[in-house]
């Protein structure tokens, strides 16, 4: 079941999974107690990038699709966790309405979306599908591969509250990033949960705050337990608002990745790494694939040049990955859900290469039955032979990632500047 | 993985089945709320009995051992209510003390607690073992088959807490059923938490107390879910203390028993079920399978008048089993910790018929991976048709068991007796 692995098996990486599997109860600890100070999002999707000698994780989506890749002997510990996320928000709940992307064509997608119902029905709560799509005027089956169906309905706004027709929620659970802007329909919503909060949509997120947070849990975990922070933080630099039509915003650019490049490179020179240093280009409020350039000079900005406009630029250390699967580049994404790891899959490009976004058309997806591992190192193995061992080391790091999103929606969270 | 079962897949158990199925909602939202007002036990392992027409618990045991028979894909299940758990009764908790029954030899049951500190140990807690047993002087490493081994060390006393060398846990888990009565070293301890509590041990724990609790929990969950509560609960009479080797004591067994299994024969005759009703005599003091007899004549008593002995004694309605595993009689016994079901197996006996306990040398256990299927029915599936739709039910309804004994803790608590 467990796919052939190729990762580094010397090097830092092997110190790091040795350091993480000696302070596992002090690690287990100190989450505990950072989800008595914080709230988890209500589930999340990481992103990392395992390159042998650190492992980071470059994007954290707090609308998480793809749980239809997940294998289904974990689904028990994802409603595990659907359970006890529900029993903390609303005990009394008894309906669950899910706000969708508005597609009705992607049927990738509306698989994500069974498998959510899934696991929510499976919690004990009544679910249904609202859409917020224009075009959904009335309740609409759609038929999906594999006899499964899913039925949009158009979200019913009365007064205060959301609904569709003869179905009022307790809770409402987005998993649509709002890229386009919060839907006046959506505002307001004073007497029912709405998980996760409109501030974590992409109308309002930047990944420069979520980058900021996971640099400063980062440094607190390093601290804990006696690590480079580094090894498990992709570094970035704000660029601000950067015009790519001008020689000034591309100078400014141009001066920005040279000088992360240089940081990149001393800390390679540090580790004696071999590899050449990369740095992504990424649009500050999306995450995206467009727009995105991977660069290992600043003379490839041209590229964007040639593409134009104004965009607010945030840059990332690359991190490469060393993981392959069948010779394809390969990248683990961890789900999360409430506080818990519940599951993940290896995104597999075999058209890609080590340095480049998997994230892509031509992807595959490559379930894994995580769920024996992402709890369960096996102490006293060599680090780096086990996969269990591995990935208890990438739910540890997710789960860093998860908290620093914590963070995140509570600096960006209005009503806490309203109180400010 | 699933072996095959053969269970009745006519009569009421399929009615039943499908009325569960139809409450899931309802019957996960009552959970929630009752897990709102009552806190469970710690953990337990509930005994089932599905005789084709009805599905009952016969035994809930609140010192659970046999956790080596689950499944390895299970155990995320069991660490991530492991750390629900502690995360509740003790966020900062570093340290895990097990108190384990006094043996040295059962290999079994050795194992049962290398699994154990398994569990704990994934879930962030640093695990030692402390004995109580007088022959445990000193630490004393024990190998097991499979190259695991165990470390017993004895308990030490320091004031108010109890702990091993340099070793002083925040939270102290009984697995010892403290039948032989609450050793001194365990009393009065105020500064640590005693899990389970000390009167949840069979030196006063009373089988009649957890039959009454389960009966209540039963009726309110049948009105719930509109179904005649018998579906799911064996009734039972107390007959107070009894004298082995006396008539009138033994009369007066008789007469119960007699009533009891005219009881019995009313309900079958209501349902048209053309099997023999029989009884269990259980000491009310014990779960243990010493002194219990199945009888279906009062007659087959005389056998207990050779034993002799007074007995606090109590009456089960008898559940056969009619689930086989390759030709042997099989129950399943579901694993409880929190509020979450985290497993189960099946208990096979080759040598037992339909109507006797199996829980007796010679039984082997088939671990189940329960995981997939405890928390996942497959809605639309006919009833009976599918294993984890069984399985779904037989979750719940040992989660009514876990739900009886906390209520028969609540009850039996010593500190409520004061303040009452």
């Amino acid at each position: 079941m467990v796919p052939h692995l190729v990762t580094a098996l010397t090097g830092p990486i092997n110190e790091l999974e040795q350091r993480v599997l000696d302070s596992m109860s002090a690690i287990e600890r100190w989450f505990r107690l950072e989800w008595m100070e914080h709230t988890p999002p209500f589930y999340c999707s990481v992103d990392l990038r395992n390159a042998g000698f650190k492992l980071a994780p470059v994007d954290t989506n707090l609308f998480p699709r793809g749980w239809q890749n997940l294998a289904g002997p974990m689904l028990p510990l994802a409603v595990q966790a659907a359970m006890a996320a529900i029993e903390k928000i609303c005990p009394e709940a008894r309906n669950l309405l899910i706000i969708p992307e508005n597609t009705t064509q992607n049927t990738f997608y509306l698989s994500n979306l069974v498998q959510l119902r899934r696991i929510f029905h499976m919690a004990g709560l009544n679910v249904r599908i609202g859409s917020i799509n224009p075009a959904i005027k009335k309740s609409t089956l759609i038929e999906l591969p594999h006899g499964d169906s899913i039925t949009l309905e158009p979200v019913i706004r009365l007064r205060g509250r959301l609904g569709v027709k003869d179905f009022d929620p307790c809770t409402i659970l987005l998993n649509n990033d709002l890229r386009a802007g919060v839907p006046g329909i959506l505002e307001d919503i004073n007497e029912q949960y709405l998980l996760p909060p409109l501030h974590a949509g992409w109308s309002s997120r930047r990944n420069s705050a979520h980058f900021k947070c996971y640099e400063e849990v980062a440094k607190r975990f390093g601290k804990l337990i006696g690590i480079d922070a580094w090894l498990i933080y992709p570094m970035y630099e704000t660029c601000g608002v950067v015009d790519f039509g001008t020689d000034d915003g591309m100078l400014h650019l141009s001066r920005k990745v040279d000088a992360m490049l240089a940081k990149v490179k001393k800390k390679y020179k540090e580790y004696g790494i071999k590899e050449k240093p990369f740095v992504v280009v990424k649009a500050d409020n999306s995450s995206n694939g467009m727009g995105l350039l991977t660069v290992r000079d600043s003379k490839e900005l041209v590229a964007l040049r040639q593409t134009g406009g104004v965009h607010d630029i945030v840059l990332q250390e690359g991190v490469l990955t060393h993981e392959r699967m069948h010779d394809a580049v390969a990248e683990p994404v961890v789900y999360l859900m409430d506080r818990y790891v519940v599951g993940g899959f290896y995104r597999v490009h075999a058209e890609r290469n080590v340095d480049e976004n998997l994230n892509a058309p031509g992807a595959s997806y490559v379930p894994l039955t995580f769920a024996e591992s992402m709890h369960l190192p096996q102490p006293g193995v060599r680090p780096g032979a086990s996969v269990p061992n591995r990935f208890y080391m990438y739910g540890v790091v997710a789960r860093l990632a998860m908290l620093a999103a914590s963070y995140e929606l509570e600096a960006s969270d209005p009503q806490n500047e309203e109180s400010a």
